[in-house]
């Protein structure tokens, strides 16, 4: 863990990488039993004659890991973040049993708040990749960061 | 579930009703202990002395149960659907054990592809309420959906 970081510290362009994150089958199954519970992510004989030619992990289930893998990696440290906002969130390529993935998070925004200037708005594009280096899924991150001056 | 819909079926303003989704402190516990253990989402004392006054379910945690109310409630029935993109996904309301959610899915938009006019997207907007009426997660769904007729 970095020690904390704070609004003053952050830049565009600063980049962290996370991962590795090791999608087991029965992780996969176990998840999406209980949240995506569609043929595609529980039925391996299913998903085999489908559309993907095999079983792939809920979409929710890779955003969770990613979740996890930055919770772990705590790129600001223990400063505390709050998540404001997700946007143009994709899942791009099917993500398999036995897959490693990798994740990018580069930051390409930083704003002050010109209302509450004690703080401000980092804004974080997190790209997911597999041991193949193809993009399965890509999201940016808005997350409200303390200042450490006025 | 419903019959079928195919992207002729569909049409802006139509709403379908999800939920009830009811927060357990143990599965917000159990969620969170593996995919996002924040202090406010996995220790009960931490969390009371926190920003949010008590323990509050991981932002991933609702999303992943309002995908599996999607799944349960099927309003497309078992029309093959590709989510494509979530926009705009925001976390408005803490989430906390005891409270019971519901699901608003209203359609906002239906575009057939103009260079594959045998499927279409479909934009539906997600709005979770807790059992007071506020507003706790709202997001855009870009939906592809196969049509009925080229």
């Amino acid at each position: 863990m970095a020690g904390a970081l704070f609004l003053e510290d952050l830049a565009v362009g600063q980049v962290w990488h996370g991962g590795p994150i090791e999608m087991r089958e029965a992780d996969i199954v176990r998840f999406a039993s209980e949240f995506d519970p569609q043929p595609m992510h529980i039925d391996v004989d299913a998903a085999g004659k489908g559309r993907f030619g095999g079983l792939i992990a809920s979409g929710w289930h890779v955003a969770a890991l990613v979740m996890r893998d930055f919770v772990d990696k705590a790129p600001f440290g223990d400063t505390p973040m709050l998540g404001l906002k997700v946007d143009d969130l994709q899942w791009r390529h099917p993500v398999r049993p036995g897959d490693v993935l990798s994740v990018t998070r580069e930051i390409v925004d930083v704003t002050r708040s010109r209302s509450k200037p004690d703080r401000g708005v980092v804004s974080m594009r997190m790209t997911v990749a597999n041991q193949d280096a193809v993009v399965v899924m890509s999201f940016l991150n808005l997350i409200q960061v303390p200042a450490r001056t006025v």
